[in-house]
């Protein structure tokens, strides 16, 4: 699934931190410091919603939601999982898989479009993308 | 994954009109007539996110989320789908999956929280209804 010509949407480049590129996806940390929330991107093109996908590259996209899903609840315990496609104002295929906490900025709500992000300091930034690279053996 | 001491949380009966149920979940109709907002409740128990699922159950659930949103896209002919599982107000699992269109009440916002639910016209949810189940074969 993994296409020569894949490139990341300018929004999500703007608003996230790279990780790094797992099986099918490229891994993305929001820079939103109220919430440990990554995203994750098929490097596939010309695919808007996660029913599109073909049998094999869902199978290979949900081995990387897992993979991202052991690795956030490793590394920040969370109360539970968000995980969505919504991708109404970037048309490029993205999945959230967003860490929730009870009374966290946006709670009980969903974390889009609550007050203004909030960015990272960079060296709390680079720690936990080298926490996640690590939990993911990157 | 299905198992007899299933039951549907009361907020989410009390907010959703039964559709019927498919191979491992129960299918439901959000009374929210700005969209066409669809359901999936997996009908196992002590699941609260996507990840908990073991990979028997998570086919299992991938099976009817593929099924739903063809019949979604067949009756409703969306821009997009949005699928997500959140579950910060009703914790058992529970995924939408809701038809957005450029123009509709919440975009290109997420759905939830926006404005006030407006019930359906009986007549109307009825036959939005008959048709799903016959789209789904139920």
């Amino acid at each position: 699934m993994v296409t020569e010509t894949f490139s990341l949407h300018a929004k999500l480049a703007a608003d996230t931190i790279s990780i790094g590129d797992l099986q099918s996806s490229r891994l993305l940390l929001m820079n939103d410091a109220r919430y440990a929330w990554l995203i994750l991107v098929p490097r596939c093109d010309q695919v808007m919603d996660l029913d599109q996908l073909t049998d094999d590259d869902r199978t290979a996209v949900w081995k990387d939601i897992m993979q991202v899903s052991a690795a956030l609840r490793a590394l920040t315990n969370p109360f539970k999982l968000n995980i969505a496609a919504l991708g109404n104002q970037v048309p490029q295929l993205h999945i959230h898989i967003v860490a929730r906490n009870q009374g966290d900025a946006a709670w009980p709500g969903p974390v889009w479009g609550v007050g203004n992000a909030e960015p990272y300091d960079p060296n709390i930034a680079t720690t936990f993308v080298d926490d996640c690279r690590q939990a993911l053996g990157l």
